[in-house]
């Protein structure tokens, strides 16, 4: 089953609605749940009466594609990005003069917290930030959460989880390599935009496709202006989504409308190509330039970047304390 | 104004009233403003308005200290934790065998994402967090955003501040070192227990505490078991909060609900001094330990370390994609 949030584009720009997709990529319609409907409610329902609602909505009236914008399926009460994709990990490293992913992330999923309120809908424009010179993408695949969690196992957080979509985790990678050299973050290098959709497809939709070991095994795939530039398969992952949400739980709380990303899969990034040649091929993200995402079974997200028309204030550096040179 | 959110004890434990404080530490009364006040839409209003139900809270019985739990002043909808006091980014660097602040420091304040849901309040107790043994303290001073912001500059950040709580970022140190050398987060070595309160103080009454430069200027304290460890003053921050909040909100959403936060200021935190010395003294935190916190003008709040009683999934090390030694 589909779950998306969208708008009619004849709505308010902040109206949302909740429904159900039917059909095949580009000749879907959505069917609108009863009104008051709530997506992650909706995941968290058993099976059964989740399909009895939706075969009400089905049986309704649907919108054509190109009458409504997806938004953001969720608007995350918090979202953690781990690092789960070994090659990735280890092509960053390289490009950092570094061996190779450092024997710390083989021992635990590491993760951070990102900007919740910079999501953005499957098929929205991105303003391109200030102060980068290298733009980037990260194509990754994201795992909902509908109900609360604390001190799950990974067994126990199959329930937790309530379906999966497609993230595009855009970043400035000039600016982000600043704000790491502080050893945080990185906070205003992601913090402009991040993509997720087009829909949320219910982790029930998605049992057939898993490897022996349990994770979930989806060709991932992203082209820049239609030409395929990285391609991965989220079976090589470190952690399956289900240890992932095992390990945030860990004398802490996970709560439903909380959002988990994979990290970035191997060569989807443009900043790992860099770390392993030494040079920016392919080149930085431009205005103009169109980033497509396909996951299989979860749909496509499609985003191109425009100019920004926003009047962005000036950055102050810090009032000294401590004399310069001391 | 003083701001609490609480509960009466004799109240279910997931109760949650918004009230006025008043009066000295210790002695203080909280008055409950009308059933389904918001404290973030209290602090939104304009000062005449918020005066008025403030009199008419004021007007009605109050409850006695021993009578209620402090809640977190605010369920934050996200939280930045900035790294804004140069001495401790100093004492922190040398502890790592560098010079001191990197010259990014100075360029723009960095800040983190932290864990929003494990926010507690003045008197909690606090569950020894797993996995660690240098569990330490953060003082910081942390601002609560009343009114969504983007690209506003410092003069207009003024009016996006509703007020300011103490805060301790509780870190465990060896956990949050290990999620460093991936450069991201610290995740979670910080995600167990975030301390605010014990209420919010409103920005109108703090305006006359404010240095040539107009940083807010505070004396803060901390003490463990009764004994003072560390204290500064919030003027040392390298940037104002206006400024703060000007620099997150660049082209990004700062949104009502927020907390923004200092950062650990000079000897806020047991680590610093074990970077600068080499030396676990004082020694980290153990089972028995009350961390008090004072900032003037805004309160102390006091959290007694328990033994926890959790029972802790396992960590599951990577699965390897990538052979041993390639």
């Amino acid at each position: 089953m589909r779950l998306a949030r969208y708008r009619l584009r004849s709505d308010a720009p902040d109206a949302s609605s909740v429904g159900l997709v039917i059909g095949g990529n580009g000749s879907w319609t959505v069917h609108p749940f009863a009104d008051g409907s709530d997506l992650i409610s909706l995941l968290a329902l058993e099976f059964e009466a989740r399909e009895e609602l939706a075969d009400a909505a089905a049986a309704g009236e649907g919108y054509a594609a190109a009458d409504v914008v997806l938004l953001p399926p969720v608007y995350p009460v918090a979202m953690r990005d781990f690092l789960t994709f070994e090659a990735h990990v280890d092509g960053m490293e390289k490009g950092h003069g570094n061996p190779g992913a450092p024997d710390e992330w083989y021992d635990a999923p590491v993760f951070l917290f990102m900007a919740p309120h910079a999501v953005c809908g499957a098929f929205d424009e991105i303003a391109y930030p200030p102060d980068t010179e290298r733009l980037d993408f990260e194509l990754e695949i994201a795992a909902i959460v509908c109900k609360d969690a604390r001190n799950v196992t990974p067994e126990e957080a199959k329930g937790v989880i309530g379906g999966y979509c497609v993230m595009n985790d855009w970043s400035a990678r000039d600016v982000q390599g600043k704000e790491m050299k502080l050893k945080l973050g990185p906070s205003k290098g992601k913090d402009f935009a991040t993509t997720i959709g087009p829909w949320v497809v219910t982790a029930d939709e998605l049992e057939s496709h898993r490897d022996a070991d349990g994770f979930l095994d989806l060709g991932m795939s992203v082209s820049v202006n239609d030409e395929v530039v990285g391609s991965d398969r989220s079976a090589n992952m470190g952690w399956s989504f289900e240890q992932l949400v095992s390990h945030a739980s860990r004398a802490s709380w996970v709560k439903a409308g909380e959002v988990l990303a994979s990290g970035t899969c191997a060569s989807g990034s443009l900043a790992e190509s860099w770390g392993r040649t030494g040079r920016l091929t392919p080149p930085p993200l431009q205005v103009g330039d169109v980033v497509s995402m396909t996951i299989e079974h979860l749909g496509t997200i499609s985003n191109r970047i425009v100019a920004s028309n926003e009047v962005v204030p000036q950055t102050v550096p810090a009032r000294r304390r401590v004399p310069e040179g001391v």
